[in-house]
């Protein structure tokens, strides 16, 4: 589909966000290979230039292929019947007396094997790249043991060597305390410092490390171990923090220079400077804000001011946010946390990329010499992809240069 | 890709969702030509039936086709610039100054040609189609004319004749007041009873009324002028009604039989009790409570207690719910309405069908001798349908025995 690699391929007429905003004029992008070569107005696209491309599509919407930069996608089991049961009006005690909650999932995770992770999680992700995304982040965080951490790593990577998507994989060792550690989170604090990041390290199975950094989770003090033992192998650190209260985790992940810190509702300006002063990026998960009903909004008016990036992500997970859909969270952090379009966008597309450190290599913007990974969407604007929820709007989806997905020409 | 018609369809193993509740044990579904003929246990699977019948699925999730009983597709123009312009700080008055608001929709519809709406609500009503609906009504109401409207009514009905799904046409003329009448709201009403009505009667266009009673719309007596008017031309009727207050419009349209009446957030016990005395639909529209940001919820309680039937739709529309997302909205009744998943259900296949009149056929349930409109999923049971929102969970779309969509054997 995507034609002869060596014609470039052209897409003209388009309007074009470029990661940080809508450009003003018709845009062509050409790509070659698998990079973009030039992105130029329509007014500059001389007949020579074109007539050396292959014409891949033309009007419509062109951003970045989307990025899901906080996911928790390999998961055993399923937690459909605790919402169902919830909604039926079991409480919440008699639902933790049946099993249920994080421990329900990291039981079922623990008894799959590899392969019935990897074939549970892949509809999930398949989901997720019918909708744009082209770059994912997967977390562990349901073993809960050194094999099952690490299980759930080799799914991730898994995923990313089997579908044309890219995968970048985070230890989340420090998510919940597993029951077998129920009297000491110190000792499992130890285990995840000096054995599962050792090992994931040593195999190449994370390419970050992350933490959950609140009164049902970890401490501040117990998160810093992880972030320095994370350090000691060489692994950038990232943190699930100021979600139900403001213990500082973000302020001190942002002493580590985190990539990201991630939820943040009870962020406070002390917080939002640290961040800023760190060049970490906020984190913003509208989805499990909408499935908890939150009602404490995270500090975008702050945020925004100190110029953080903000990024949006799916938090897809069987929990919080059983949400597998990246263009809703669009309209979520539009609707719900009221950033405009454009920083919803930017957010899944620039910032997002930013959030996992792949900013360097170009990805999450469209310009000369990024990577083509690219979203050719059937929309009036690309405010719209934010405006409307409706499936089927992606025409192309184009990862590394390849035309993957093309309902335009189907 | 449904075989031959002459040779009945079997799907065996599936978990069943009738319409009402979820069977208990496993089952086997059997459409021959455009009905379904057997609903059994898979333990009642007789080796010489199953002999019979070309098996076309095995395990899985199947529902209803699904019933979205409140939509409007069908528009001119977008709303997008006015969703941006709204979160990047421009106020309301502004952009009513700058002709925003369903004013605009309203002069859209009217500058397009009966093609061009064609082509714009085709992709919307594909969208609900791909997320599984069979059964959708279309209301006009961006018109205001009686050429407008009628012109809108014609591209619903288009609509259903080009694409494998079933359109209700609902005509809304007492949608809005159009400029022309700014000054007498009496006179306009006059319009639609004396001419609108009487002339999509006469052309076969509407299958019912509609009105949107509420203090910026028109009030209970001049709704209640509309229903006598389409009394006379035989249509039932139908309302928006208590969605910003309690007008009383609910119980003025149950005394007039009302097949729904839609919103309702502000409806009081009164008028809780005439619905249930009419026998009228309650609909609930949680997309517009997400988009317009509501914190009053309908009286889903007393509804239950009542033995109301709810239905949920998702209001497509391009002001107050863009959400061309009918699975989406099993979610939010859910999450926002509290709904169980089994009501969430029911309201999207027997309760829907039931708004539109369409129960009589056995439409919304799968049962020996309904048509055979149904949903077959890749899910772990009904109630994950509404838990989770996960594109391209729905295996097979078949519309009136025939499959239209087949992702399970692309
Ligand atoms: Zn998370
Ligand atoms: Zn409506």
């Amino acid at each position: 589909m995507a034609g002869n690699p060596k014609t470039p391929g052209l897409w003209r007429d388009v309007v074009l966000f470029d990661g940080h905003d809508t450009r003003a004029e018709p845009m062509a992008v050409v790509v070659e290979d698998d990079h973009i070569s030039r992105v130029m107005p329509m007014t500059e696209l001389d007949r020579d230039v074109a007539a050396g491309c292959r014409e891949m599509g033309r009007g419509g919407v062109m951003t970045p292929g989307l990025v899901d930069c906080h996911t928790h996608l390999v998961f055993g089991g399923s937690r459909a019947d605790e919402f169902e049961q919830r909604l039926e009006g079991v409480s919440y005690e008699e639902i933790a007396r049946r099993g249920g909650g994080i421990l329900s999932t990291v039981r079922a995770t623990r008894a799959a094997s590899e392969d019935e992770l990897f074939t549970q999680a892949r509809p999930r992700l398949q989901a997720l790249m019918a909708e744009g995304v082209t770059s994912v982040e997967i977390k562990s965080g349901y073993g809960l043991t050194v094999a099952d951490e690490l299980k759930m790593l080799r799914v991730a990577r898994r995923l990313g060597e089997s579908l044309p998507v890219r995968v970048v994989t985070t230890l989340l060792g420090a998510h919940a305390l597993p029951p077998e550690y129920r009297d000491d989170s110190d000792a499992y604090i130890e285990l995840v410092c000096r054995e599962m990041i050792p090992a994931a390290a040593e195999q190449g199975l994370a390419d970050a490390v992350d933490v959950f950094c609140e009164k049902i989770a970890f401490s501040v003090a117990q998160c810093e171990r992880v972030f320095e033992a994370a350090e000691a192998h060489g692994l950038p650190v990232k943190a699930h923090a100021e979600q139900l209260s403001n213990l500082g985790g973000s302020t001190m992940a942002a002493r580590h220079g985190a990539l990201s810190a991630d939820h943040i509702e009870y962020l406070d300006e002390a917080g939002v400077a640290a961040l800023r002063e760190a060049g970490s990026v906020a984190v913003l998960l509208p989805g499990a804000f909408h499935t908890l009903r939150e009602t404490r909004l995270p500090p975008i008016e702050a945020l925004r001011e100190a110029s953080v990036p903000m990024a949006i992500a799916t938090d897809a997970n069987p929990g919080s946010s059983p949400l597998f859909h990246p263009t809703l969270m669009l309209n979520f952090a539009c609707t719900l946390f009221r950033l405009t379009p454009r920083e919803a966008l930017a957010g899944m597309t620039a910032h997002g990329a930013r959030a996992l450190g792949l900013h360097g290599q170009g990805l999450g913007r469209i310009e000369a010499g990024a990577p083509a990974d690219l979203c050719w969407w059937d929309a009036e604007s690309p405010a719209a992809l934010a405006y409307a929820v409706q499936p089927g709007r992606l025409r192309q989806r184009i990862f590394n240069g390849e035309v993957t997905h093309d309902s335009a020409h189907a």
